[in-house]
């Protein structure tokens, strides 16, 4: 499975940063408006930017679905760009995706055969056996810890004293994960939740969302984060970046903030 | 909100079907892939054999998406087809999305927005907090206990003695439901789940997949899971109705079947 694409971009790069192209189209610089693709034209703006700095993008479907075919359009011309122009660097469908087994193949076809990701997002609530179709064919990312204000609802739920989020931790690690691909989200905002969670899976590769806008911090996340290897994470910033005056120069403050934490 | 549209319609044709229109390209009768566009054309003729049987479709999205911008196109015609021709009857969008808040959004707009669906299907494991874009725009019907083999394996932990699939129908009856626009999944396949969720929700009303291909009968979840009014009840079959020989005599063998069971 590709996870060891990401470790080798994430060492040639020195960074453990995944850019998330969560590229709203109301939200685009004023120019982007005028282009015949303007999603497309700022994801690649955007690309060009930010490359060096990076290990992974991760685009959110919803952001791309909420323009329809045209949006679907131009995630899938972004994804044709970044294989052509930059291969190594890892790719994440934020898609929440989870349906039962059957029907999950048409979006296993979606997005690792069409539009070429290296891994996806899922939601675990419908079991293993309905992932199964994920599972035989790319890098799946489990919710576990999510990092809204309200992820504890459920996911702090009491399961024989333990919260419904450790229970989705322990299984992942010693049941879904046979294949070695599978990976856990824990939102930066709950680092206890976070050190809790690398206890449980060992070296496992964990997507950490919310740094930034959220408010979670690139330096919690990687002192109670990190596995042994100095590795394990990935650790995702969207609108903080994307849409900060100077996205270059934020992704580069990003990437020296990382290498100040962990040093090689 | 528009759960009225559906129990109107429900009366008027006599009959909780629900039609998935799981049109996955690959199994297509023959003759529809030599179409420009092939799943709207199935569709189409799926629509005209079956609607006076029906109060309900439910596409799932995961076959369009198979097919990328062309599929998102063809669903988007399907339902404009579906508002020209059929503006009585409810529409469903199974998606089972579900994101952190402001990201919603961006589904909010393809589903409600653009595409125009009556009603969403949602996971619940972000809680509340997360749905309320979809909360407060249209009909959200959230996964409680689905219809996979292997569903128990997260909703059946037990919570402080009770099952998740329990919590989950108690939270949204008691807390997530307030604009009176909260439905839940409980999958044909789990009678006995069915029977208990209609005792936690009083009259609301329920989407039960899983009649058909995956061994639910009608009779079962009518007898246990219908309301005090004879209805609340959206019963969906998929590919016993649409790859069948003939869609419209298996359609209207169900609507028989429903009235016989509960007769108005």
């Amino acid at each position: 499975m590709s996870i060891h694409k990401y470790e080798l971009r994430a060492k040639a790069v020195q960074s453990m940063l995944c850019i998330g192209l969560d590229s709203a189209f109301e939200k685009l610089p004023e120019r982007f408006h005028r282009e015949d693709f303007p999603q497309f034209a700022f994801n690649l703006w955007l690309i060009e930017q930010t490359h060096p700095y990076v290990s992974a993008y991760k685009p959110n479907m919803a952001f791309y679905e909420a323009r329809g075919d045209q949006g679907w359009r131009e995630l899938h011309m972004t994804m044709d760009y970044l294989h052509e122009q930059h291969p190594d660097i890892y790719t994440i469908c934020d898609a929440k995706r989870a349906d039962i087994d059957s029907t999950n193949a048409g979006y296993v076809t979606a997005v690792f055969d069409r539009l070429g990701f290296d891994a996806v997002t899922l939601h675990p609530y419908l079991g293993r056996e309905a992932l199964e179709p994920f599972l035989e064919r790319g890098d799946c990312i489990i919710l576990c810890r999510t990092s809204n204000p309200g992820a504890g609802e459920l996911q702090d739920l009491s399961v024989g004293g333990k919260p419904l989020w450790q229970v989705v931790a322990e299984r992942v690690h010693d049941e879904w994960n046979t294949r070695g691909n599978c990976m856990l989200v824990v939102g930066a905002t709950y680092p206890d939740e976070l050190r809790q969670v690398r206890a449980i899976v060992g070296e496992m590769t964990l997507l950490v969302p919310g740094v930034g806008a959220q408010g979670g911090t690139v330096e919690d996340v990687i002192r109670v984060g990190r596995n042994t290897a100095g590795l394990g994470l990935i650790i995702s910033a969207s609108r903080s970046v994307i849409f900060a005056d100077n996205p270059a120069e934020e992704a580069r403050r990003l990437q020296a903030e990382m290498q100040r934490i962990a040093p090689k």
